[in-house]
């Protein structure tokens, strides 16, 4: 297996998805040409080619962090840096944060918690540190707030000239609190395109600069991302994994399986859930519809969802994530007297075993009523997780078009972030302070 | 606020929670009296009492561990590492993992990834690592192999009778494989005692040990846990927390809501979700009923589940555990240029921002039309979590037997290991070798 592989036949069959191929079809058409709802925010479709010319600035940059910092500190919330979490996180070795390895990286700003905050700045201080800060605009809370901190503190540290070397933004090309201070301050940005939404950002600035941090290809990500977006784009529905994809996905909710639980055999792989999470659920979850998107990584949570999964309400569906191949090679021991009767996997790679319980496990799950998506890949490289970056973001396009809402906005975020400035008492937020108040005082 | 809190006041009103009296009560004194199914299972409800004449011997032998180890490798999966993981988690630095420290706390037998077990060697190579292997048969699969790959490791490094000192068990008090090798190489163990399953094992030795491996004040966790035991096992259904907890999902359920989202706004307890999820989805996923258990940890997921929470599908409430105060204490600054536009904020605590976002969401969400419990906690600490162990243990007894199932079983979890076992050839699988490797020839 050279490319990712989508095999849906344990869900439906070839009658059932048939009945999708015009509706796929039509609803790719109207994502390619920019014909439908959000067609302002679909640049992510060319962005495998058209982020080339900036790949050698991105790498220099990454080179003179990696260079200058014994930690990095990567800045951002939601898509500013699930993608790049979840491309680093399936790459790095599983113990990298134990190793005495430079730069280490870590992620501030995507919460506001105040020990989080504490024992941050508790880590870095002595610390060579550098720090990328990902906000489109530069005023979200959790970013701006991690940001105020860090940047006094590297300047305290550092100096104001090396902390100048040592911070880099990216954000709008020309408007907004992040441009306006990089230009004052000199730093070093690149820039989040307008026509790209945050969870669609992975392959822009915004993953690339933290991935080319750790040390990974990222050329080669991009490489996997262009061959499949490629295909998805323009492959017939027979032969177009990301259309058979959504097919079997909105077939699946119409027939009530509310919740999608993507499922992975890798601990690696851990943060690429988290990553489609958003993928899906901020794209679908509007006007009271959407799947529901969760996430297991077996067979870990075997032995805690796998009850549910097997026995439980009959409202869900798997979509599993297989690595064909590991990177490394162990072989089970042999061990004379054999008291945990595990003599007979003796000899057999351990991935051999781990492959069992997936398969085991796959048919378990669909003799208990519960339909199974099969995504593989081929190696957990960069190529292949461009690939399956590619397949999600053109499978979520298409699926949000069959579902009937637009899928590149996010419209409900905005509540609570009205209330949380209205509580806050925010300059421009009077009136919904007062009424908030109100409301509060009539609840006690 | 001394102890744990519990409000259903914004998911249903007083009149609905009242209709729920007499059915909560009589689930409790099936619990408490032993006469419901699965009740050769109960006796965590007097753990944190029972457990008590053990504790110096687990922190000697942690202390003991502490000493001589770099590295302390808990080896188990399910109910044999969630809880300690959990404790541990929300108690040490946020970035312990990064910090000069000893011991670290690692965590195996809980997958069987080949480049996971590949790259913990690699990790170990060298290293002063000890191992607690937690298995009440010793023959469960992820443990077993993790188990016997590392205790080659520590012998061929440390030497057979170094290994000895370094290498704790527990296991069933007499019979199985761990115990009978343990006996036979004289390693030190604990028991797991025949009436305490794996999900409400972590006031046991199964968790006391490596939380007190971290360094961590078992007898505070312990004296939470049994002040809210008490409380929730003798108070009336008005005073008695874990009875509102049970009378309000099990309320939401019926009313169609599929699904608890369990909220956080501490990162720390990422992992007490994890260990919620096996409690309540292990205990009541059955018979093709049961709440179907999901988690985010806000402000972070926000960002990522926010939109679904706030516009999907309205098939979700949110239980929301909030701690009323922090470690430690930071301010956001004020800054001149004020380009991010946080002065609002300067001189108010970090977690006053973050107080407000939940206030605001909780509200938010509530007009989004997702009902929202309340678990207040006083503090991140050894007390607090006890108290909320304590809570949710007996609130998961209660709305199991509300629910009409076996709180205490999980019959699903055979079907997987089941295939599993027949694909590897397990001898005595014979037959079912034979059916499955049909059955897969069928499908190709």
């Amino acid at each position: 297996m050279k490319d990712i592989r989508f095999t849906y036949s344990h869900a439906l069959n070839t009658h059932e998805l048939q009945q999708y191929k015009e509706e796929t079809q039509s609803a790719l058409r109207t994502l390619t040409e920019g014909t439908g709802a959000g067609n302002d925010f679909i640049g992510w479709l060319s962005l495998p080619k058209d982020i080339r010319s900036q790949v050698s600035a991105i790498q220099k940059t990454a080179d003179r962090l990696r260079n200058q910092c014994d930690i990095i500190v990567c800045v951002g919330i939601g898509g500013s840096y699930l993608g790049a979490k979840a491309v680093i996180d399936a790459l790095l070795p599983s113990f990298a944060w134990l190793e005495d390895r430079k730069p280490q990286i870590v992620y501030a700003g995507n919460n506001i918690g105040e020990d989080y905050l504490y024992e941050l700045q508790g880590l870095l201080r002595g610390k060579n540190f550098g720090i990328i800060c990902i906000s489109k605009s530069g005023t979200t809370t959790e970013p701006a707030l991690a940001f105020r901190l860090l940047k006094i503190q590297l300047e305290e540290q550092a100096g104001k000239e090396t902390a100048r070397e040592r911070i880099v933004c990216i954000t709008d090309a020309k408007k907004g609190a992040l441009r306006t201070l990089a230009t004052q301050e000199g730093y070093d940005t690149f820039v989040i395109e307008d026509n790209i939404g945050g969870r669609f950002s992975v392959l822009s600035p915004v993953g690339l600069l933290p991935i080319a941090c750790a040390g990974l290809d990222i050329n080669a990500l991009l490489d996997g991302a262009e061959r499949v977006m490629d295909v998805c784009t323009t492959a017939d529905f027979a032969d177009n994994p990301a259309l058979l994809y959504a097919a079997s996905r909105n077939h699946l909710y119409r027939q009530g399986k509310k919740i999608e639980l993507l499922v992975n055999y890798h601990p690696k792989l851990h943060y690429v859930s988290e990553w489609w999470k958003q993928l899906y659920g901020e794209s679908e979850g509007k006007e009271n519809k959407g799947i529901f998107p969760a996430s297991v990584d077996f067979t870990t949570d075997l032995h805690s969802m796998g009850q549910y999964v097997q026995e439980g309400e009959r409202h869900l569906f798997e979509t599993v994530i297989s690595v064909a191949e590991p990177n490394h090679k162990l072989v089970v021991p042999s061990d004379e007297a054999n008291l945990d009767g595990l003599n007979f996997l003796a000899g057999k790679r351990v991935d051999e075993v781990n492959k069992m319980a997936e398969l085991g496990t796959r048919l378990a799950h669909m003799d208990g009523g519960v339909p199974n998506l099969l995504i593989e890949l081929p190696k957990l490289n960069e190529y292949a997780l461009g690939e399956l970056i590619a397949f999600f973001e053109v499978g979520c396009g298409v699926s949000g078009y069959m579902l009937g809402i637009n899928p590149f906005n996010q419209p409900g975020v905005e509540a609570y972030k009205k209330n949380m400035f209205a509580l806050l008492h925010k300059p421009g937020y009077e009136e919904a302070t007062a009424a908030i108040e109100k409301r509060i005082q009539k609840q006690n």
